[in-house]
């Protein structure tokens, strides 16, 4: 019988296994390919990978990057323990690979270095928002589970960002665990949707391990295990009197009315279900209607399939909401839920032979590579984005080869470095320093990306002339 | 520094606190509520709770059951640590919350009984997948992650079986970890697949945790880290003489050419982008016209955006392709990512107070509860699911109150009891046991069931009287 949660301790637990076998493989390959008297020793060739995002997900118009701190984590502490070892070596297709490949894969630990945009950036398509460069098996290695927590986080930020922004100053509240892919998933979806401007979660975990603030109401069995409704709104403001009541399990009008008329002093209500803003006008005349004022400051939360269209509706007709609880639809991205973020190879750096085993080379040998297949192309090189301000918000960003010097590179670079041959380089952000920086990240974007009626197609992303040569002197051989 | 991986432990690590605030919320006002001299102590009302879907995914026409081992493992294992403890304490809205309910939270334990359907079943709206009956704070409590853990793995068997029927003789296997919710999303997707018909996953954690069968190529990067895609070729065979080269990194038709011009002996070729059809068709006649059909064994797999209606038409149009890889249609069910699945109380049972300290009750009270709200109607009472067949096909389902003994309720009830007072009372399947069970389930659907281009929206199932009848009767107090 078996769980299935991935375990994490401090010798990696189960992610090193948390891969596509194909990554496995490869790595095997290369560790004989390179290790043959043609090619150099596998830890002298470096591969350089970009993740970027082609196209971005339907409805879109910009990214809000995140996931780096749980990807940093990762690359710090994967290990392939014994067990693990022999689970590959039993494998029919590894029974070529010899055993100095699974030793190799014992002492395996990440060395590389990493460059990425810090988390809550606004980002568009074909901008990197990881930079790897490390020996070409652990760059490989680590493809799967970074992308697989940058696409999910990515996606999830983005589309609390479109919500966040819909509301406008209420506030926005994530609601969905129970609809997220499994229990992993509701924790991150959390965390990613707290960094794009919710004021919090109804996820418990992600207030005790992050510090996320939780909120909940009660749900309608509560409501239902009493015989009437009535007792159940008091006994529940009796143990939580700052606590709100649901009132739509068998009639929303009905049950505020008896709220009202049992004198139940409550904080606020929840409206799950029908017309949001026809009940949301009526029950705040009921409330602020009420004999002596005692309702006038009970808040109104609505609920119930909301999304960034539903609650723009809502706010553009002053519909009396004061704050959103949104689930299925943010916690799985659910008008399009795949981020298509790829990692490519996009340059190889290989020690020259002849002076791998006399001197440390005056100068390593890059290669840049990309891929021509249709609709797939990518753009060689390891690189940087600037991005150009006016009048505080974003005017254009030029992608550069990450070695360029030119003039027009002024502006501040927005990958930055945090992992220097494994080891972490800068103090990572807090939660709500990475929530300010998105808040303020925002504030830089042109209003017609923030429009979610007319999706923009056409970026402010120029390429340098450098990189623009490569291309088009790339020739696959 | 976090990497919000969820422990899983035999001390239940993390799971307790995965799940909605306002479920620990509810359960300190039952505990409140119930002990309190109007109400019974709470450990004697039980509540009865069943999971179900009311709408089907857009485009689906059935669900296929997946997730209750996890869920069962959930149950068995969950407790409340010191640590988490003192977290709830912490929170300003528990701060009226007295000693005895963090006791009673510190000694937690599932102590009730589940019936569920085996996973793989075949089932239809608004019939339960698990019914659970225990005091009612554990039946509470236990919501969140038995509806996240049921949702997604339900999910995602319901997309790979019309995938897997839609391929026909032809294989499947799973290939989207990498646009996965993240990393647990990955694996339980890969497990949720391979019950549905999968033959196969890319996800190493599921060939090592479950024993599915693990499957993987190369990527664009291990050409491109070569200077010349046919040593890439050769060094990938030389290490795995059984491997697939992927082909379309500059020009499929050109990679194919190059393997037999080079005399590169490879058990299959994958075709990653462009025209799916028309590429196989030249691939083919290339690897058979092949001087001495060395390669007219030579497979072909085809993946790249690849879902059910893709599949069914390359199948109905011949393409000669062998097996087919799917990813992020498949891992994120992006047609429709969510199951909006549901737990709601269905009765209440409480023994009568003046019993409770004398003797065992006669009889305890039960008591149906079902909800009103618009179009989130709920059948009362504990059920049950009897399967009728004709012919080896599903004629029809009737859905009865559990206690029901009627004459036409002969056919095999579909729910079983897995626990019992906490206790499991089955051994379960094996993983293979339950892809067998669902390969005979989906030979007993109809076949307008599994048509992809007509969606079913009516469905063979009915109510027994007595369940009408208490609909009808019930009044909300």
């Amino acid at each position: 019988m078996e769980g299935l949660l991935i375990s994490d301790n401090a010798k990696g637990g189960d992610t090193a296994l948390a891969t596509d076998f194909y990554e496995l493989a490869m790595a095997a390959a290369y560790f004989y390919s390179y290790d043959h008297s043609n090619f150099p020793d596998s830890s002298k060739v470096k591969g350089i990978f970009e993740m970027f995002v082609r196209r971005l997900p339907k409805n879109r118009s910009y990214l809000v990057a995140a996931g780096l701190e749980q990807v940093l984590y990762f690359l710090m502490k994967t290990r392939f323990n014994n067990e693990q070892i022999s689970y590959l070596r039993s494998l029919e297709v590894f029974k070529q690979v010899h055993d100095d490949f699974f030793k190799y894969l014992r002492k395996f630990k990440f060395t590389g270095s990493v460059w990425a945009v810090p988390e809550g950036t606004i980002l568009f398509p074909n901008e990197p928002l990881i930079r790897v460069e490390a020996p070409i098996i652990e760059a490989q290695i680590i493809e799967t589970y970074l992308l697989s927590m940058m696409n999910f986080q990515t996606l999830i930020a983005t589309k609390a960002s479109r919500i966040v922004t819909s509301a406008k100053d209420r506030s926005v509240i994530e609601f969905g665990s129970r609809r997220a892919h499994g229990p992993q998933a509701g924790l991150l979806a959390a965390r990613a949707s707290y960094i794009a401007g919710c004021i919090g979660t109804s996820n418990t975990l992600a207030g005790f391990k992050l510090g996320i603030p939780v909120f909940g109401t009660m749900a309608h069995s509560f409501i239902m295990s009493f015989e009437k409704e009535q007792t159940a709104f008091k006994q529940f403001i009796k143990t939580f009197p700052t606590g709100y009541l649901l009132v739509d399990t068998y009639d929303s009008i009905a049950a505020i009315k008896k709220i009202i008329k049992s004198r139940i002093k409550t904080a606020g209500i929840r409206l799950d279900s029908g017309d949001l803003y026809s009940l949301s006008v009526q029950a705040r005349r009921l409330l602020d209607n009420a004999a002596g004022g005692k309702y006038s400051n009970t808040k109104i939360m609505a609920s119930g399939e909301l999304n960034e269209y539903l609650i723009q509706d809502l706010v553009s007709r002053c519909a009396p909401i004061d704050s959103f609880g949104v689930g299925t639809e943010l916690s799985t991205s659910r008008d399009d839920p795949a981020l298509n973020g790829v990692y490519k190879l996009v340059a190889t750096r290989i020690l020259p032979k002849f002076l791998i085993k006399n001197r440390r080379p005056a100068s390593e040998k890059i290669h840049y590579t990309l891929k021509t297949s249709p609709a797939k192309k990518t753009y060689p090189g390891g690189k940087q984005v600037y991005r150009i301000l006016e009048n505080g918000l974003i005017k254009s960003d030029l992608v550069a080869l990450e070695d360029e010097k030119e003039p027009q590179l002024e502006a501040p670079p927005l990958l930055q470095k945090f992992l220097d041959n494994g080891k972490i380089l800068l103090r990572l952000p807090s939660l709500n320093g990475i929530r300010a920086y998105h808040l303020d990240q925002i504030k830089t974007l042109p209003q017609k990306f923030l429009n979610l009626d007319i999706v923009q197609e056409s970026f402010p992303v120029s390429y340098s002339n450098r990189l623009q040569a490569e291309i088009r002197n790339f020739r696959p051989k």
